[in-house]
């Protein structure tokens, strides 16, 4: 059996492989993990790894097979060459634990050879269609949601206006979430569009009811918070600060929520290949592991629940 | 409309005060909060709670309005004296945040009274039937697990056993969950009898395939530790050491898991009262919020997830 | 007696007015704090401070008396505003928690006044002459180092250069501490003039040794970091990420050292209050808490420990 | 070059020995470390340490090269076989990084041997002679510290009486910093006689003066504190809980400062080793890093700062 991180790092990706290892080997399978995300796949590079190997790296961020974005891999011949590289090792079986772009190329190596191939979601925005929640996503929210309680203490204290720009590639989910939890006074998603307008008169009212200080959580995916933030600042007079969070949110110690989900998709990822099922992508759904057709999983876009965003804007009242 | 805490404080129960009084608000009913528990309701002791003044609390640990655990109100009378009070401040409705005991409670007083009562499931323990996840629980795991990991720096460099006890009552919730996480190489709970014997064939047995040092957590329902600890150093001939984690697990900022499902439990609970539902408990199943009978919630065990049991001991070989 | 915080806010700033307060009616003396700075001397806007109103803030990040840049203090008649407002309120002292901003203020105001003015060091960034510390530096290093472990699970994962800004203003020390306990590979400060082509043979070298990921730490003193990080990229082939860990750097909970040099900085500054000292500064010289004129330590240039620098090298070989 | 890590671990051990490895290379040593403590010496178990093993390692807790408390090291013999070790090895110098009883064993094998030694001062018990910190000290202190103000959440809300035991071996050095800096209502040192009375006493009057809880920080060293937790609830009629931090005081990844302290000793160890200077400690005086006799640090008793504990009285008034 096989194993490959791919795409962005997140944060329970180790407890993943460490959970995809030992239950494998119970199954009495043997694992190779492929290093460098697709790209171990086209340079056939991997370890061996067992029970042992596999100690001590439950509670660490990264991965240790290390990952990459392999633009390369949407090309026909890159594909051509991992299949390859899967016959060559005697692989039955590959587990592809990443986000939406690992889950495509996962796809495509699919439909090119016959190896069974099941896609773990794994990653801090949320974004993978299917599964309510990846691995990674609860520890990002932590980190953000401590990061905001702390720069709301200088917000305060200067009764300044913050926007504090979060990850999430061109969805919504870490930054609602964050929102929600870090109690933001105004949550801007690229799934909602707004007008400027809009978030000054919120602002100027709020400032009218004596409230001084506030916290903007905007999505990286809503555009150039930069400029957002200038123009709060020209247009409602009062001090305006922007904070970008950043890579801390990919990295850290995972929860235990991440190493929970990590080892229970893990255990469902083995079940599956055991199975000699082809092309499955194992999710989290309505509180239950189960899995979906990758393709699915692929081509379906995630949707928002907007009701949080509206539940959102009654709580920072 | 009503709110109180009650029993073993947990880390979210300030942002559900604050989620029940925002979203009340929003829906034109006013709030008063009673302190101390049952007891403020026996000492008609409260306080008016507005959306300003429940203002920077949603990451604040323990509960604005105090909290106790009123052995009193299991009497007749106290339940009576309660009962005048929601009367004599037509409070309109109660939302009791709390756990097994407080529930208890609730029902009394509900069938005492006309007044629609519903209780909000906040306990490190994770025991109240109904609900898969209870306010705080995921802070307590992840405060637990943060700590372990830290003995385990102390585990390894000095090639020693160690049992940690951590909380949970009766039950096994807290200690099952946190033993999965933490990656501890065995797990005691209370539901599931163990012979001591078993314990040292393991310690022993990891010995010889090299691993000298481990970690057992333990709940504190399964009875004596210290005894426990004792009786595994002289059966092994290893460094044997008891760590109880303690009332740490109990405070500290919310995670913003437990923040989330305050806020999400808190707008059901606004809506059962605003719906005049008597004797309700607000409950997440399967992913989703919702509503079931107090009564039932009460009066029945919550089971326990022997698959976790069972995938743990694989993952720890 | 008088306390203001002014200036930037920083961690341990609440601990100090505690301190001042608390120590003060130790001695008899009644204590008024003054809001948002130096603007609360110019409105005459105050309140009462007791051993009871500072309860419970030991721990919390920012200043409960908040606080602001006030350009307007550097022109004489708002000086005279601020001299004649201690008049008023027969301030027999007034005790300055800030950084070098507001030691400049403190020192102007008591050049018009007769009133004893005492200043206390606190700023993230460490910048005050005289002292080896100031309050809150030791926790905005921590967070800073926390969020660098972070970013290179993902440095390391993904093999991968970071730029990580941090803060410090126009100097070098928290970059220059925060570089040397995270292990960066680099540290670049105000202080020391480098060439970018140095800084690119390092990582060539470095790269040529196998090492794949690293971390430089560059104050924000030291100009573009943004443009720098492009041209680590054009001119190294390499994967290069700019990380502005921002404001978390001033907030969050002081670290257990911030809160007792705070303690004990305030307790000197009440002592020399009560001696009617004029024009002090309290500071940490050889670990030992003192005080030096406010003057001295307004016109001097801190110097940098470039023997620090010199270590940090040898530490990342 | 030797080094070797003895006695309790603490964190920034790790620091301290990537800094002694990575500071004797750029001197042109070889290193080997010591495993398990001075059970490595005297089975003569080593491992070659080179810049490239070290790395990694800066941010953790715990020793790479384990420890042990080795009481066969008093005997005669045992000294006898460890100076074999380190003859038969060609090492030039071994610095030994661990406490008070760590520093006896390396004057013992000082004396025994002509190989220059150098104690580094590393435990969190910071009970070690003639430094004014040692590696991890800072690090428990702050790990003590969030704990306790966690457990303040829960004390505050069900208004109790805790009792906090901290570690400290037979001293109160880390009781003290810690009990000053969460802001401790009292703290029980072994340094400090006190009745019991007295305790019941101050709780009493705080109660009648309206302060319900309290947090107790109590040294291990003060004796059985169930059972003085059992007199005070007995003797004022409070509820009274005891909090047992423990192991967790060990762990977790080193405080910048903790990491700082472990390169600048371990900066000036390897300087001494160098000069072939004998029986040495390096040791924190006055904010400088210098070194005094080794025998000198192991045979003075460290004196207890009593004016913090004068400080703490007033500031929790």
């Amino acid at each position: 059996m096989g194993v490959v991180t791919s795409g962005g790092d997140a944060p329970g990706m180790n407890a993943a492989i460490r959970g995809v290892v030992r239950i494998a080997y119970s199954k009495n399978f043997e694992v190779v993990g492929f290093e460098r995300g697709w790209e171990g796949l086209l340079t056939n590079s991997f370890r061996r790894l067992t029970p042992r190997s596999v100690g001590g790296i439950l509670h660490l961020g990264g991965t240790i097979l290390h990952t990459s974005r392999c633009l390369e891999f949407k090309k026909e011949e890159a594909i051509t060459k991992a299949a390859q590289t899967l016959a060559l090792n005697n692989v039955d079986g590959l587990i592809v634990i990443g986000g939406n772009g690992s889950f495509q190329g996962a796809l495509e190596l699919s439909k090119k050879t016959g190896t069974p191939i099941v896609g773990v979601p794994a990653s801090i925005d949320n974004d993978v269609y299917g599964t309510d929640e990846t691995i990674g996503f609860d520890t990002a929210v932590n980190t953000a949601v401590t990061e905001i309680d702390k720069i709301r203490d200088t917000a305060v204290s200067l009764e300044r206006i913050f926007v504090v720009e979060v990850m999430g590639r061109t969805r919504g989910f870490l930054a609602l979430t964050v929102g929600v939890t870090a109690g933001a006074e105004m949550i801007l998603i690229p799934e909602v569009k707004y007008e400027n307008e809009e978030i000054f008169k919120t602002i100027r009212e709020a400032k009218e009811r004596g409230k001084k200080s506030a916290i903007i959580v905007a999505a990286e995916g809503i555009g150039d918070t930069r400029q957002l933030a200038n123009e709060i600042e020209k247009a409602t007079d009062a001090e305006v600060r922007l904070s970008v969070l950043g890579y801390t949110q990919r990295g850290g110690n995972p929860s235990a929520r991440s190493r929970l989900l990590a080892s229970l998709f893990a255990d469902k990822a083995v079940e599956l290949i055991s199975e000699h099922q082809k092309s499955r992508a194992v999710v989290l759904q309505n509180g239950k592991i189960t899995s979906m057709g990758l393709e699915e999983s692929c081509v379906t876009e995630k949707p928002t629940d907007l009701s949080l965003l509206a539940l959102a804007k009654i709580l920072t009242t």
